[in-house]
């Protein structure tokens, strides 16, 4: 009887989310077990309307692009999933002759993996569902990191240093740049490795403490004394210790509420409050879909994530999540496991306090240890000859 | 008696700048017979207050790493300049033995060039002024386009690509990226180079056309019946029919106007309007100080710049700029020339009505091929095998 594989791709793309895709399918091809490998047009929705495109005749040299291509080449979805869907989907997977089902996503779309994993079993299916993770934010738990964090993290620390070249020829006092990551300040944070190349940011405020509107301003102006240019990284998802965003919704319809920006309030309080220039900056989906940082350890670790749970899967695997187990950070080394995918689903990882300094306006040596293998290669030296101008009184 | 040269900054930096910076010291320390290689530390202002840097003293791998440097790494400003300030300057010339002056900047700076050979040339003094240009924006009269403008494309094109691959695995129905250049539209119209890899944006506003919110909805509501991912790409300086801006002033001083951001102005629009999902992004400042997404073009013909002027002003010429003159669109051939200086200052270039379309939502055929060679090599080819999304109803 043929046998036949699956991807399928949930929530929202990271740089390297095509390379996991890469690394599945090279991995579905060498075994040499499989009559077609699938994946699913735009993500469960295609799924549910039986829409596979079929990877395995896609030309090898097509399938290299993928790894220099951000979003999804096969499409994802955020369409929510309800019970009967399951049923469906089990429905799919046999009468297709699907055994092997590989979710690549992130917390949500675990919970997806989890649920139609627990269907299968519960209906008797040889169908064996495996979870590969994927995440800009680096919110997943039970894994040192996922794949699409270290490329998000790349990003934000070169464009970190870039802007604090840029401002220090030319001060402009306050630059505010905000960073994804609504919940889990992981992506703010990795600012801070710009600081490696000797431009690291003044200020970093991160969604895991209250932002206090007056101590921002108070931190700000104490720096603009000394000195006449800053950078301020900040989350998109800053609340106030009642847990009520600092930037004001812009619309609400009964399925969600649109919020302004936090890196033009930010600028807007300065400029308002304190009377110096300042402007807010806000690359948003270009920090998850730039190819030009992405991170080299980042893309290797997506293709090995997709590769193992392909193996898995094929091994007779069911219910995980490949994750990763850090051994050692000088040098960086990290291995595979398999984690039960009832202790990821739903469940959103959150920076720890000891990455984060005592007055909650940057991050600690700890972190900053922690994060730097990630993101690969040093970031580029520059060279400075002027003087840094003082501030104004 | 010993000759020295001054290289001096004015108004924002770009990613070549400071390629010029090297091209000029170089060409200065290869012609032997400069005491000093000076840079105004912090543009005009250190100048005046003869603040220089001996860069000839700067080791050459420290020189070489301007090529990879955004900013400027002497400084700028954006000092204004009084009538006598020129004497002052003509002043510190004379005193230090400066006498070639290289001023690097756009055109404010060129104007300062301009009125500082006047200066010297009414007091007769020995001093020989002359002019590089730079500009993002490309909005230097004279010239084919000024170093700077090829770099800026190329980010804005890139982006452009990555945020279309990004929206078409995940739509979120309108995406609007807010490009530089208030007055002119060059940036916001590279963004169609994109198109050569398939990704074009959707839309292009450049503040070259009165701004229509009513035709601006109706765009894009007649694209989201056809597809549900759109790219809308538009200047940060758009304005109505009378020449009022789009967006809100958020604070006003004495000395200056802010306003908000286009990008979340016209995605708040089409929520608020169309009741569609739409997300605004801002790269902002990043556009002028990406490394990893300069033009080896423009970094090129940055270098040169540099050097034509510097051989220039050895050579005795005064009151001039190194401008570029296009012989051949393909092959890509440019040649360097020298522009009368009183040609250049104060003007400000826009788009000619030949690069824009009819309905003014996007650039014509005559515009990509105009900037095509500016970007540097192809962008990259991306892989994609999902079908596209249909619009809603």
């Amino acid at each position: 009887m043929a046998e036949n594989l699956l991807i399928v791709h949930g929530g929202g793309p990271t740089a390297v989310l095509n390379a996991s895709l890469y690394g599945a399918v090279m991995e579905a091809k060498e075994s040499g077990k499989l009559q077609h490998i699938y994946g699913a047009d735009n993500g469960t929705g295609g799924f549910l309307e039986e829409k596979l495109i079929e990877l395995e005749k896609i030309p090898q040299e097509k399938l290299d692009l993928l790894l220099q291509t951000p979003g999804t080449a096969i499409g994802t979805s955020r369409d929510p999933i309800w019970q009967e869907d399951y049923e469906k989907l089990a429905d799919i997977a046999e009468k297709r002759q699907i055994k092997y089902i590989l979710f690549n996503g992130g917390n949500g779309t675990m919970d997806t993996c989890g649920k139609l994993h627990e269907t299968c079993v519960r209906r008797n299916l040889d169908v064996r569902v495996m979870g590969i993770p994927k995440t800009t934010d680096n919110d997943i738990a039970v894994t040192d990191h996922s794949p699409g964090f270290g490329s998000a993290a790349r990003y934000i620390a070169a464009c970190t240093q870039e802007l604090c070249a840029d401002v220090r020829s030319l001060p402009i006092h306050v630059v505010v740049m905000e960073a994804s990551g609504r919940n889990a300040g992981w992506i703010t944070a990795a600012s801070a490795l710009a600081g490696e190349a000797g431009y690291a940011p003044d200020l970093i405020y991160l969604p895991e403490r209250a932002f206090d509107e007056e101590k921002f301003l108070a931190d700000v102006e104490k720096l603009l004394k000394k000195k006449s240019g800053i950078v301020v990284v900040a989350s998109e998802g800053l609340a106030d210790k009642e847990g009520k965003p600092v930037v004001k919704p812009v619309f609400k319809t009964d399925r969600a509420t649109y919020f302004g920006d936090v890196s033009s309030h930010l600028a807007n309080l300065v400029i308002q409050k304190l009377g110096y220039k300042a402007r807010g900056e806000k690359p948003g989906l270009l920090g998850r879909a730039s190819i030009g940082l992405q991170s080299p350890v980042d893309r290797e670790e997506a293709i090995r994530a997709g590769r193992e749970a392909c193996k898995a899967a094929l091994a007779g695997e069911s219910g995980k999540m490949v994750a990763f187990r850090r051994t050692s950070d000088d040098p960086y080394q990290m291995e595979t496991f398999l984690a039960d995918i009832r202790e990821v689903m739903m469940y959103e990882k959150k920076m720890p306090d000891a990455f984060i300094n005592e007055e909650g306006n940057g991050v600690t040596q700890e972190f900053i240890q922690w994060c730097r293998p990630l993101i690969g290669e040093e970031l580029p030296q520059m060279a400075s000859f002027n003087t840094e101008k003082p501030g104004r009184e």
